[in-house]
């Protein structure tokens, strides 16, 4: 199973593409950062964003998209910036009919670390541990987007086999779900 | 001149289609609002905003999209879902090649009332006014979409003007702008 990760960004968009699945070693396959200049408006970097993620998308044809869920932040500007390049990125996946799934900070770090509190260098650290990485995955945007690829592989089956279980149950009054 | 005004949300997207330029009288083309379901996830609702606002824009083939600025508000979880529309919106119409043109609601209230402060009633009604409609728009999200397109027809002359106006001067140093 092949993952595209995304950390969403207008100035850094981080993307990293892991293959893994139930019994194989997870492994690296492509990570990388988008970049728009803040010079240019907001239309052309959406677009060059969508461009970018496009291209990403039909090179390694991904069987799922994981995007960090935005949340509020401090800074209200950048977290703007966030849920817009999010919005484009689920919405690039979205009409490439691939399944796209959100996942908050302290979800994906939780999947890849324990603590749903771990800071940067604990994420870049671990990422690099479970990819059997030498150097670890500069800037941090690309560790997370890798990290984003990681939780859906730990998480998805499990959220697939649960999915599955609630379709098959008996849709009866009185049934056991 | 044609303008599409668009409202983002994800609830209710307001779009409106105003026709109008110098000389001439300002007529609404056509006003209306898209609607996703809350029960559907992000992703679902994201593409369906794509796909309606793709068909609006194919059908209208307007001279430029504005769009509601988003800034911060009391409510962060409804601004994700504007800022993340208002992405969709843009990069809509950025990929077919449109000017998008972003502006504040204080823009917007100022050029239709000449107050910034109005409130939703004295907007409704301005536009109800300019556009010499029968009957007020409704929701609030169809008046605010004519109201942007209106601001972006009251706007769009003066700042293609002050735009060509940099253009065309000396860019030697020292010249006078």
């Amino acid at each position: 199973m092949l993952v595209l990760g995304v950390d969403p960004g207008l100035t850094r968009c981080g993307l990293g593409v892991v293959d893994g699945g139930p019994g194989r070693q997870t492994s690296l396959v492509e990570v990388g950062v988008l970049r728009t200049p803040a010079t240019d408006d907001v239309a052309s970097r959406l677009w060059a964003l969508e461009r970018g993620l496009g291209e990403w998308i039909d090179r390694h044809n991904p069987d799922a998209v994981a995007v960090e869920r935005v949340f509020s932040q401090a800074n209200v500007r950048t977290v703007m910036g966030t849920a817009q390049a999010g919005a484009v990125a689920i919405v690039t996946a979205a009409r490439r009919g691939l399944p796209v799934a959100l996942y908050t900070p302290s979800e994906v770090k939780a999947a890849v670390s324990g603590s749903g509190r771990a800071d940067k260098a604990q994420v870049t650290f671990m990422v690099s541990r479970l990819l059997k990485l030498s150097d670890p995955p500069r800037p941090a945007d690309a560790a997370d987007a890798l990290a984003l690829a990681l939780c859906h592989l730990s998480r998805g089956p499990a959220l697939a086999r649960m999915r599955a279980a609630v379709r098959q149950a008996p849709a009866v009054p009185g049934g056991s779900l």
